[in-house]
């Protein structure tokens, strides 16, 4: 039986949280003919519904396109030329060559996957053009059996895949900042993109190069000309290290890797070695710049933290969100992102009102380990300033910290590892900018995303 | 505790069905520690195993790539050129512009995921290039609000997100042919991908238009040339389909639809309207030539199957497959996909010995519904002639039918919905090749790919 709602007075339409956050189930595919008649009845004209009534002549004339035959078919696809917008925004370091970051346009994507070609770039030395015939991958070092392997040998073992995101453990780092950032939230927070990484198991070549009792560490070297190298402990490299050879269902692309690359799901983007040419085992770190100078963070206390592997859960909504619109007060559909490093997300929450009421988004399903998970909520925006906030929980119990917590403990100079709340403030007119709450310490510290990559 | 193990009469690698297949779960992560220590010790060396043993200080010397900085950032980034080979192969039909298909490499792929530019095509009259500003979708006929929607509006509604196959119902096709197919694995069965597709539910918008009770069927036309339309039935399309704008992240490509496609999960492909420009609601299908003429199947009897939604049960080896050879005995992991329109593939199980015996094969996590499941199930060649074998089993208990069983029940002339078991046929000297079981019926019908595609 469908129920008439003449007004916003309907349990579907009672907030569950202040300044207009409703029901995530409201937007339920098993509860929508109910809900959704109710709100075409009611609210959803407002913001949703078609702006114009049809006159259908207009609209069965045949645009231009219907008038010849289309395009033809083609080997491989490219977007449409209408999206060209949606684009990596790189970040170069212009003291040395290949150095920097771009950035995935995370504001302009929806779902979880990334595709491959706005997956976000971390760079030493530029991306090497490999000829995957003259590629070697080394094992050595504490192993009985010291060998090496062709991509062709790889590519006839055992598979296994794995929907993960891979983070920079720099990303956000502008978070750390004295001023809010004025960038995209994508152009802020996308150095981390989720694919789906097919390759073989590092335990399985590991356990036939036969490890030393001794080698509880891996050094993993890229064929890039920085040789970028890092330390991994061989317990977290065993759990579900994979050497990935595939991405998103076809090898691997030259910037993220191609023809190899080590992916260890949950622990920061350095450790996921790309252009992989070696590993070798050891029984301390080898102690490289990018496991020192790099990819430590000074703590207040003088000491620094290092070996920093894991990403702590963080999350952020995507839209609405900075230098966006809203062009008029309706229901909105609130989205968003949230990760672990730790495991699945059991919650997110969001706010509307800066942090004083709080109401849990819909997970989409499916809710993978170690994955992107998109959430949505619905929201009624009356048109006055509003302020929104998401926290994302993780399956361990830890919960996303706001950013005062976050820099009470950290500092200003850390640099690495930003997972704080994100806040976006919504003013009268609708335009969206990113804001920090009041803190005391704000006045202390202020790096630039530049001078921070080397 | 590790055991070692000397030859092949271990447990792990005794066989679990005829001609060397073995227990899926010896590649399991589970149990690898184990498992691929006693391989390296005896049986995996054969085939997996670095076949050099590694002079380190060969391996160590750089290679050109490493001494110079490599290519810069990217904004929107593209495949290596050493992969320029893995593409879509177009079978355009001669006598009409832009109609025909392009087939999904299946072969040269992994996981689940189909990238984008790889996407399989179907289209009728070309690819339009569509300006989103100026695209519009008109829901109109037994609606009590006929009404317009632009890209904007659309792009406001609530969102729902599914990873899901989109299956041609001429997929494999050419396995009604009297003679076995020559072609490669996805140049015979590559008319399906699988994507996350993420869109407004179709219920919500057809709840605001407000369906009249008559409106049983939807007539869905797309803005190409051909204005392809199609009836679907109300209920089918209000279960989950979704207006969808968005493809593995990023918005539709134009020869997948941009900007707007209507997707139904599990119904074959003709039916998920690209370019959707209009909705109709009425009480009776609209007998339109690609429901009538096309899609539609001569059975024996003289009797037609019409309106055959849902896309069956299948499944397929991808690796090893038509045209691949295998160098030399010993251990292989067969890799393929299965997919059912009806819900999850509850479990594949794959023969080395034309049929007689059969071994149930790992499926990767996670196991979606109306998604692409990857298989895999290690096998040792002993390098004798084998005949591979997959068979799929859906929720519903469905099983995959043998050709000769589907060809009985639906003769040669059938032409749409082939399901059929694949058989690939390996040589002595490790070539494989599609084959057929021996059926009598065999010398009836012979068709071509192209006559069938107008």
């Amino acid at each position: 039986m469908k129920r008439k709602i003449t007004g916003t007075h309907s349990d579907e339409l009672q907030p569950v949280a202040g300044n207009g956050l409703l029901d995530r189930r409201l937007f339920l595919k098993s509860g929508l003919t109910f809900s959704a008649v109710s709100i075409a009845a009611a609210a959803l004209p407002q913001v949703f519904a078609a702006e114009n009534r049809a006159e259908e002549k207009i609209n069965l004339a045949r645009p231009p396109w219907m008038l010849k035959p289309g395009e033809s078919f083609s080997t491989y696809g490219v977007p449409s030329k209408f999206e060209s917008d949606v684009v990596r925004f790189p970040s170069p370091n212009r003291a040395v060559a290949g150095n920097g970051v771009s950035w995935t346009p995370l504001h302009r994507l929806e779902g979880i996957i990334t595709p491959n070609g706005l997956h976000f770039e971390r760079h030493h030395n530029g991306v090497p053009q490999i000829d995957p015939e003259h590629h070697r991958l080394l094992i050595h070092g504490l192993v009985k059996n010291p060998s090496f392997f062709t991509i062709d040998n790889l590519l006839r073992y055992p598979m296994h895949s794995c929907i993960c995101f891979v983070e920079c453990g720099g990303n956000s780092n502008s978070g750390w900042n004295k001023s809010p950032s004025r960038a995209e939230a994508g152009y802020f927070h996308g150095l981390v993109s989720c694919s789906e990484w097919t390759g073989v198991p590092l335990s399985t070549v590991l356990d036939e190069a036969g490890m030393n009792k001794k080698a509880k560490w891996l050094i993993a070297e890229g064929a890039d000309a920085f040789a970028m190298n890092v330390s991994i402990p061989v317990a977290e490299a065993r759990k579900e290290g994979l050497l990935a050879l595939y991405q998103n269902g076809e090898r691997i692309r030259p910037e993220n890797g191609y023809p190899l690359r080590l992916i260890l799901p949950g622990l920061e983007g350095v450790l996921n070695v790309k252009w992989l040419r070696r590993l070798k085992a050891t029984d301390k770190p080898i102690m490289a710049r990018n496991e020192t100078s790099k990819y430590t963070e000074l703590l207040p206390s003088g000491k620094a933290r290092m070996f920093t592997f894991v990403i702590e859960a963080k999350s952020l909504i995507t839209s609405p969100s900075a230098n966006m619109i809203l062009k008029k007060p309706g229901l909105y559909q609130i989205s968003g992102l949230a990760w672990s490093g730790r495991g699945r997300i059991r919650k997110v929450e969001v706010s509307a009102d800066g942090g004083k009421t709080w109401a849990e988004a819909q997970l989409q399903e499916p809710v993978l380990s170690q994955a992107f998970t998109r959430f949505r909520i619905p929201w009624r925006w009356d048109g006055s300033p509003a302020v929104l906030k998401s926290r994302a929980t993780d399956e361990t119990g830890y919960v996303q910290p706001e950013r005062n917590t976050l820099i009470a403990e950290r500092g200003h100079h850390g640099f690495f590892h930003y997972n704080a709340i994100v806040t976006w403030q919504v003013d009268e007119d609708g335009v969206v900018t990113h804001s920090y709450d009041k803190e005391k310490s704000d006045s202390n510290g202020d790096i630039s995303i530049d001078s921070g990559w080397e």
